[in-house]
């Protein structure tokens, strides 16, 4: 069940029976000559509606598009916002799915760039509460973020399928799941070098000087729709489990 | 072209012969009892979708999905951003495209409620420039919104469509376009009464008061995918033309 | 009844019958050759005043005098907030009259850059409290922006006065306001060329390119004293009948 | 000379002379039972007005009239920014004239409780310079903030006026200034203490607690408008020499 | 007692005798050649901890050491906030205190340069509650800024150890207390002049062409560990005195 | 060599050699009955200063005392900055240090709650470098942070010396190590229960109750002056070492 082709009145309904959701979130950056910007945002957004679709208990939100991606800035299309924009737009989107009475929302999280700042932005809305005299508080919220190549099983199907160099990024991995939901997307590029090199960075100029195609240790001239339809029926089990999980905790 | 399943070589390329793209902007809001939540972000991609596929000089970017909708935070399932969270966001979005050398972009809103926001959001950017020392002022910008239904030549095809109670929130004409583009989604719903009524509003209690089902002035009830499918080729074209000329006077 | 000439006992009284104020609204920046850089907030402050001369039972607040003008900062003596900046300062005037009672408050707006960042900071205001829990939430505001031009009757007025080349930016409607508030101040400049041309424009830079001298289509070589005197009554009048339903709906 | 009384023209003109104007900036805030809520604004704007009447070498910009008045918030009609609106906003005036080639900009300050906040305002603007590389930091602006009753000599007047319970909030003095410049607003009103209670104070319920009709220290029964002009005289006359001290040092 | 060397069960019990604390705030900036950049964060930590150390009843706070001193950052090793980062810290240090039910909070400064932006920070704090309903404000909080150097007594301690060019920045007064707290940091430098010049500032670039050295008006090469010991004394029996009237008033 | 007690001249000469320092950052927040407030501020200080002892070449800057702890604030005492002010804090930090020509800042980490709030940090400063057009960009940084208790061996050291029940909150080695800082600080508390519990947590409230007297998963009755002396010699020989990389890598 995805809220944005729900009516007010289905999750009025849905309220009755749930108090969680889940919000894939993700980010608009280069993923190397062969891969597509969108990836991150595509591959939970994929994996989410791929674990709704067989029950229709779970809700999913709008997908968090834009993240945080400055060291990305030096290869065109590459998008970012602050980490202080980034901050204040989750609380917003948090705030507002309180007000509805919303208690759990679980943030599907595609970009290992956006882990911090996530992670800041549930601070400061905990801290909203934390900081408040209890009569007047707002109500309790419980947030989580899972990066969706770490739900249970993933990591080893993804392993399986690219033992060497599946890399960190623009992975043939997560390069395989978008040809798995966009076949007609698959690039055929040739990839110099094939392994691209390792390393560390800090802004997009730097980035750049290390990686000068945008890949970080991969090889994403694997990737195939046939390994990406099997990490996204891999991952969306797993996801159902894990947010299952979170839900029952609460 | 879609900016998300576009590689940063393809966007590199892109830059080569235009400096220009369009945005989709909507909103996630309640739109009554039979339009989904996404149906003003779903809006302005579905056309702007439609009027690149004819044409793959015209580049699309992500759809900034959430929008100012505090007035509908009564009806669950709405999520708004705060309006200076939102130029905050359209500013960082802005920064990052004009590093890339983006020169114009073209906002298409589906929201009138975000109407506001984004040209202050503008100005926001413009001041920065405008306060600056021109020596060392960031590039020139140019930017415009349109929404959908204002591009010359769509209201007539909706007033045609829909000559009676077409509406102003959760309109006929914005609900087919979303059953257009979701048939599966087509809601069979009674609406009582069946022209909503109409007025001004403040904030989300009172809208609610004015507007009990969220509809304002609208029988969504004549909405059908044939209508639907009409109004997106109208816009479509509409919308080519309209950014044509944008470009060129720039 | 001006805030500003008033003790705190008086306003306390006040608040025994009313809880409504008028707050003028305008900006610091060029009009032209022969129109006053002050002209967008001695507008509504004269109309304004006028029309709380003849009653008593109308509150006129400070005037918020430098607004939205960052397309001007290329002409000496234009002053501008940046959006973001505008909106914190209606919102703490917001509250500050919230604080003591008031529930309406009519912006009476003298510039069309001001438009939509008086409404982001409206949607903010209202922000607050629609995403709060009812039981914690603000008092309730009810707020209203209304350009002085666009009061019923009013621009028939100026067309009658003016029926060629009011323009759209230093127009002679406006001069003339400021001329019969300040006849000391009515200049005799050669306008060149006589009617400035038309157009659209995105920053200070732009707007100086586009209409040298500061004026958008006008001639405001027309303006005199008695013109001016015949739309400040027109507008007092229509100003106080405005104001007199704003209240009464709310 | 007043900027909001001049044309872009005239201001071009007065900057090749002169690099330098003075900006009133007062306070909406209680002042007692027989005191103008105004009062903090219009007496520098008074004593700002009569200082250029006499040099149309001084220019003087438009008056900052709401500034940090928390404390009064208990007495109707008193309005406030937050300390970090007003910086926004002062950094933001200080931006718009340095845009035009101002250099330095005398603040002549009607309010006790702004001090502090315009004080932190010139380290704002100041810090962004001081933190830039020198080669791409904004021109150097010099800052100067003064309170009217501390320009030299006027201290001495007030007190050779009103040698008793001139007080320090809603004083004598001030109240004279007022009705100097609104003899029609002089009030006859039985103040109850004659002379109000003297303390320190923190927010807006301790300070009504503390100063039950608002006043400090004061018996401001004793204002005329004669004393009010002999202020005022002394006040112009001492702030032509001051502010021309200030450019002369710059 | 120090609230960094003490348990959460040790301030619960403070709490049940106490609402009250010393919380000291410095800066970290150039004090000329022979003072030490953090000698304003050390002053008022080394007089708080010994005013604490001969009554168990004192709580003393962390110490905040970075403040405002954007005018020292042409000298190497100087650090500074913005003032609106400052205004942002003191207020969730303060909100953190009364989180737990402290109600008054003595800030003990050790540097000039901050005395405007925390005064601004206390409007701001108290503001949040001046602004609320009184039904659902924050709780009371009464704050208090002291200068060491202005404690009682203290200054004329400072003037008879060194009655000639003390000074008003890298004071001779100021360098003894670190030397007496630091004595293996007394440095033998000669100062030329020996005694430097005084004068007002703007920025770091301006304040360092007037300031060469960094020290303003003072001859610190009288500093020694003896007249620091003697000052920290004097400093320290009055705060405790200070204080004591400050919880007493409340 | 301590920033603090420096003069502007030892690090004018320092920055002729280097271009790189250590800046230790904690918390002040509950640490169980036994654990002192301060102690993720005090470890990392008391290990930079261990280094930086046997290495004149090394300079600490002050240390950022109090961080993100928002999930302490049921426990008196404990104090947290939200992470927005966290990430403009750290940003004035780092464009002071920047502005005399500092190139590499290691954040020496005594806090978990810190680790995504200081990236986040780090990606707002980067992000206005990457953001920008690279000829007016501000000059490149290298930040790093690292927690003490993950410098390469420390770890070991830790388990050898406390193999079991050292836990996640209050660990027995942190407390050892402020121990050994602060030996009259040695608390004789029983534990009870001896093993404090584990698990996940949100806000103040929810942990308060999964952890009752504030520890997570750790028997700190097992920490000694012995213990953390071992640890402290251990952390400061792997911090020179990690840190001599960090420097040489850029």
């Amino acid at each position: 069940m995805l809220l944005s082709l729900s009516t007010w009145c289905d999750i009025e309904a849905y309220l009755e029976k749930s108090r969680s959701l889940i919000v894939p979130i993700g980010s608009m950056e280069q993923h190397g000559p062969n891969g597509l910007i969108g990836t991150d945002a595509l591959c939970p957004t994929v994996i989410a509606e791929a674990a709704a679709k067989d029950d229709p208990e779970i809700l999913i939100g709008p997908t968090f598009s834009v993240g945080c991606a400055q060291h990305h800035m030096a290869f065109p299309g590459s998008m970012t916002l602050r980490p202080s924009t980034m901050i204040a737009a989750i609380r917003d989107w948090c705030d507002s799915l309180r007000r509805h009475g919303f208690e759990q929302i679980y943030w599907l999280n595609g970009h290992g760039g956006n882990i911090a700042t996530i992670a800041a932005a549930f601070a400061e809305i905990y801290a909203e509460r934390s900081l408040s005299d209890p009569s007047s508080a707002p109500a309790a919220l419980s947030l989580r973020q899972r990066n969706w190549w770490e739900l249970p099983g993933v990591m080893a199907t993804c392993q399986r399928l690219h033992p060497f160099h599946d890399g960190s990024h623009a992975t043939a991995s997560e390069v395989a799941v978008t040809y798995a939901a966009y076949p007609d997307q698959v690039r055929d590029v040739v990839l110099d070098p094939k392994v691209a090199p390792e390393g560390g960075f800090t802004d997009a100029e730097h980035y750049r000087k290390q990686f000068p195609d945008g890949r970080i240790g991969s090889d994403p001239g694997q990737a195939t729709v046939a390994a990406g339809e099997e990490i996204i029926a891999a991952a969306a089990k797993a996801l159902r489990e894990d947010y299952g999980n979170f839900i029952d905790k609460n």
